[in-house]
């Protein structure tokens, strides 16, 4: 099967959470992919000065405004959508994302690896790595600091994934190219979307966000990189059987070689 | 500490034993590096056809000749030498690499993923990955189809490898980036030492061997790569407090973030 699959690389404004969605939808509203993968925290950018300002900012899943509307407008194209959002549930805020299909909601996953004063504002993602089953392929998430973990991947391909979702937020160099070699270890497809813009807020460090959102392929080619500095939509079409397919050659098989009896955990 | 380390890139002549480790000594012999990583099977070659062949130039460990003879070098020499050898072992043959130093012979580590025909050739590994504490450092052994799988460098790692010394003979043109990679998520240094030339032997597919070889650091610096084509050296500094701190920023650990209650086996 072959799926049409693609990312919205955006710049969104500190805390302008309707102008971002807005923006986000007009900009899916220009796709025609079935599969659309937004950034980490889309709706309401990355760099958060305190606990009370993140806890203001961060939504229920599903019942919140942006999970909603995401769902709305999953339904109103027939799509999937992939987005970053900071939830609230249980007492928590996690650094989420979210899954919305023609059906409405479909599930949630919090951020395993969070990342430098992440730390500070958000709850270590407690749902483990999961992969939904839709019509369009099997679709697991990881979301941007996950990728510098092999295991992350690694666990979601082990569980079927056949396409991951990689919401960003990126400011270090290293993961346009390191979603190659994730893509090739595990023969999956992934959509790379990640931001634009700087953000230095509260007398913090300047975060300069790298773009270079991206489309690999189970053999480790780029389908489609964006730029770094521009607001951009990205698609590529995906043959599904590629990542399917865990014959290296004759001989070797990506899934059957391993030898976990011999790694560390 | 800083440690000078390097690899040699050769062009063995298939089952010319004695001819391949003269000329290994040789380009050892011109190198001033602590450490001297040597191409895989770099005694025999590579494209073995029968059983009986690969039998016939297989040596035991630590008693075979070549063995013998790389032990001597690393004495007279007082460097640590990684060098890829046939084993003839309890009946059975590996792909394996041996470690020798001042004080002469120090292990084997067997190949735990067989690429392609290896699997007609040679039995899966049984040792499990190991790392040596040397003077010079910890010394992890890899064997080239492993790079493949992040659980190879991964469990080096987390047994305590500061360098990853990694005797290949690399087809494919994935992995010299693909290490980038493995050392960026590791937090180590690795010294791919590859083959060049080509073999086709008994009717087989030809076998274009890549070079490429390679030295690169904790942080994915390439320090060093060879030229795809030419026998060569090539020697890079390693400062292991690079590979010894494993801290990302001040919030990230790299050892210490991971969730393996999270992960898939």
């Amino acid at each position: 099967m072959i799926i049409k699959a693609g990312f919205i690389q955006t710049d969104p404004v500190f805390g302008s959470v309707s102008q971002n969605v807005d923006r986000a939808a007009e900009l899916i509203a220009s796709m025609d992919a079935a599969l659309v993968v937004l950034p980490e925290l889309f709706s309401t950018g990355y760099q958060f000065i305190s606990k009370e300002e993140v806890s203001d900012l961060a939504e229920e899943v599903p019942s919140g405004r942006t999970t909603q509307r995401l769902a709305a407008l999953s339904k109103e194209r027939g799509i999937f959508i992939v987005a970053g959002i900071a939830e609230r549930g249980n007492g928590f805020v996690y650094n989420s994302a979210v899954l919305t299909g023609p059906g409405g909601f479909m599930g949630v996953y919090r951020k395993t690896h969070l990342f430098y004063e992440e730390k500070l504002w958000f709850s270590p993602g407690d749902t483990g790595f999961r992969v939904w089953q839709t019509p369009i392929g099997a679709i697991g998430i990881m979301i941007c600091f996950d990728w510098f973990f092999p295991e992350s991947a690694r666990t979601l391909a082990l569980k079927g994934a056949e396409i991951i979702a990689h919401p960003a937020n990126l400011v270090l160099p290293y993961c346009p190219d390191g979603m190659v070699t994730r893509c090739l270890e595990n023969r999956v497809f992934a959509v790379t979307s990640n931001r634009i813009g700087t953000e230095e807020r509260g007398g913090r460090d300047a975060l300069i966000f790298i773009g270079r959102s991206q489309i690999v392929s189970p053999r480790g080619e780029v389908l489609c990189r964006a730029s770094a500095g521009c607001e951009e939509t990205g698609a590529a079409e995906l043959d599904l059987t590629r990542a399917q397919d865990k014959d290296l050659n004759r001989f070797n098989h990506l899934i059957r070689d391993r030898r976990p009896d011999l790694y560390g955990s």
